[in-house]
């Protein structure tokens, strides 16, 4: 048998300027050298205990960032998307707060609006593509967002992260009455948000038990929906 | 770099005495020989063009099976999963109506009930574990189940594949506005169900454009759900 190339891909999404973006870095070596990729490596057998800790080593060996809500994506393969050889990427889909970029993240992380990617080499644009898909479809109905927010946050503040990453405005009331039927958030006891136009406003954290695992909405065939 | 095992699995899901098997086969080497495992095997980079290929070409070598509805599960990896070494396998999950594992799958095929599965070698557990929730949660909003009907079926039927699968009754007034609201199904004229107690049925059969791709329903937070 020959030998198959085994690297893992991150996506690495956060939201700037409220809007979503993906963290991208120069490639040192050929192939595509100087081109701007996601942040992705080899598989190391000898050190990683599995892909997800593959992609968390090459996340923080790359990028700098230690921490994130990690998810895998799909496998993609075949013997055409990199001229070295037939080669195989577990691709994962990390989510972080702006905060984390702007404190942890190495100075080569590159940040682009997901809607003005360009010239991405690979496979990649399929596989950001397929991980924009993914992210909005659970977005829609999980507490996936929540991941992109800081540790406390408002509900104006959430509202706006899920619309950031749905694209289109969400009705006020359907999107409080999904929250609280998800049942994910605590309010901190004493804490507003101050030293805004607006008047103060209730700080919101996840609840503890959700800060791996996402929360679902019932969307069952017996459900009113 | 220590080489890694680069394998494909599937989870190959039918209909059986109303119950939802899975099907499997012995295995004829080391490790695990005479052991009833997924029907699965090494990528070949030579012949595979991906790793979907590779999963359709082991189905059809070891099962017989050559159609199937496919998709990618996940990928499932590290040094403990199989004695050989540090190894990865990209689990696919598959759907075929019982007709076809009657007709064309192999003598050394054997099905049995999901909920009692003993003995599988390797993570195979983890593997049908996650399958069967992915197919569960699949199912809830989807027009996954059709894939275990055969070409064509009556709406009882249908409502009684979500069933078992779901592993729960269905209200039969939402089941029908479900399957409604995702219009995927065509009457096919003049065609009824004969020769049972009740009284005929319409039959049906999945629209054209829907026999790979899923229909989803809408369940955004905008929806009324």
């Amino acid at each position: 048998m020959s030998p198959i190339i085994c690297t893992v891909d991150v996506v690495l999404l956060t939201l700037h300027d409220a809007s979503l973006h993906l963290a991208l870095l120069k490639r040192e070596h050929a192939p595509f050298a100087g081109v701007l990729a996601l942040p992705g490596g080899y598989i190391h057998a000898e050190e990683d205990s599995d892909t997800r800790d593959a992609a968390l080593r090459t996340l923080r060996e790359k990028t700098g960032i230690g921490s994130a809500y990690l998810e895998q994506l799909e496998t993609f393969s075949g013997p055409g998307r990199d001229p070295r050889g037939w080669s195989l990427s577990v691709a994962y889909y990390a989510l972080v707060p702006s905060r984390l970029i702007d404190h942890e993240s190495r100075p080569e992380v590159v940040l682009r609006p997901v809607d003005q990617l360009q010239g991405l080499p690979f496979d990649h644009p399929r596989i950001v593509e397929a991980a924009l898909q993914r992210v909005r479809n659970k977005s829609s109905y999980s507490s996936l967002p929540v991941h992109l927010c800081g540790e406390t946050f408002t509900l104006p503040r959430l509202q706006g992260v899920y619309e950031a990453i749905l694209g289109e405005p969400i009705n006020k009331v359907s999107f409080r009455r999904k929250i609280e039927e998800l049942d994910i958030l605590e309010a901190i006891e004493g804490q507003l948000e101050t030293g805004k136009a607006h008047r103060p406003a209730q700080l919101y954290r996840l609840k503890k038990q959700y800060r791996q695992h996402l929360a679902l909405t019932d969307r069952g065939l017996n459900s009113a929906g």
